[in-house]
């Protein structure tokens, strides 16, 4: 058996919550003259390069409600929408303070916060988690975010900073998220790693080819329940 | 009227937990040679002093766990304590974060986070934060402490770093305290102030001298729960 985990660190976006269907949504409802999945789609397809360009540092730290808006201005000019206020758009940018949960996530962040500290460990800021979490009623122990530790994920000072945050070595915490290449950075710096199964954080039309269980997992799990129940919570 | 808070931000030790009493029940338990009252008390009147060293650049940035160590090993000598282990003395240490409410503490907070969103805007790290919400039931949307902004209180940096994560003006937020120093430099930077007393923060044999109400705070209450009702929660 494995060290005794103290400390389950969650990714947010796509493990704990519906990006892309909450987005999607939202994009119906504002009658934009876009799909909205691959409004969506698009949207998150510049995250990865805009927060690369502040990890090579050839961006300031520039927290993700900011990148967000540089990344909406130019989806909204690549679908030629301009039917949009500056406060619709600004308003438009927060939908990522509220994103829906998926269906397991409140059941099971209870549960296993039953027998562990749960945190967060997103690239999110903290005011955007602090809004999602009071929204969707999400009961972190403590939401730690890249902003606290000035580096995003995946530098190692993200997956660290959680443990030393909690006087802990690194074995002693875990991250839980639906993101391979998050969980491989995590175990790397020497974090157990918990892969949750997320078939729909593409959209419904998109078929994920990575949802196979791998030997550098501990854990595969389904949802958050079965997390719990296979941690025995 | 005032402009509309959106965001009260607490002080924690004194204002929502009782240190005082924590740690002189704590030192009465491990049956030490000192005045359970007078070991609480020296144990305290390091804590200022040892900031203040963080502040001004004598010390690098140290957290609050490590400061009150410095401070604890200090007070053993004073008290001629030789008794302890070292095991014995970590978990001293650790009373921090096992700190008790108030009696009107969690009732308080619970009816103040149904209108407002409610963070701890503390000299404490946020490990010790998080343990002590999680032992005291303590509702916070957000934790925020000393060590996200690298600044201790009074530092005009934590109380503007909290407008600053909800992208919020300053008025916008409200520092909850029952130190009238503290709300002194939150009003400076703008935020609106709520006094509370807490006549036994000091333990039972000191008399405060100092709960009068002041014309420069926005709210003067008796409790959480006299000031969720003054802002009608």
């Amino acid at each position: 058996m494995t060290k005794q985990v103290k400390v389950l660190a969650f990714d947010v976006f796509g493990t704990v919550v519906d990006w892309h269907g909450s987005i999607a949504s939202a994009v119906k409802k504002l009658n934009l003259a876009a799909d909205p999945n691959e409004f969506a789609s698009a949207w998150r397809a510049g995250y990865k390069p805009a927060m690369a360009q502040v990890r090579s540092g050839k961006l300031p730290w520039t927290k993700i409600d900011d990148l967000h808006r540089l990344i909406l201005d130019d989806v909204l000019k690549q679908f030629n929408i301009t039917t949009l206020s500056e406060n619709q758009i600004r308003d438009l940018n927060l939908i990522w303070h509220r994103l829906n949960p998926w269906a397991d996530t409140v059941e099971g962040l209870g549960r296993l916060k039953s027998k562990f500290t749960i945190v967060t460990l997103s690239n999110g800021n903290l005011g955007l988690l602090a809004d999602m979490a009071k929204n969707a009623a999400l009961p972190w122990d403590l939401i730690l975010s890249a902003e606290v530790f000035r580096h995003y994920k995946p530098d190692p000072e993200t997956y660290l900073g959680v443990a030393e945050i909690f006087d802990l070595s690194p074995e002693a915490v875990m991250l839980v998220a639906a993101h391979k290449d998050d969980l491989v950075s995590a175990k790397a710096c020497g974090l157990q790693t918990a892969f949750i199964e997320r078939p729909l954080e593409f959209g419904p039309h998109f078929t994920r080819d990575d949802l196979r269980q791998e030997d550098f997992t501990n854990y595969h799990a389904k949802d958050l329940n079965d997390l719990a129940r296979q941690l025995g919570c």
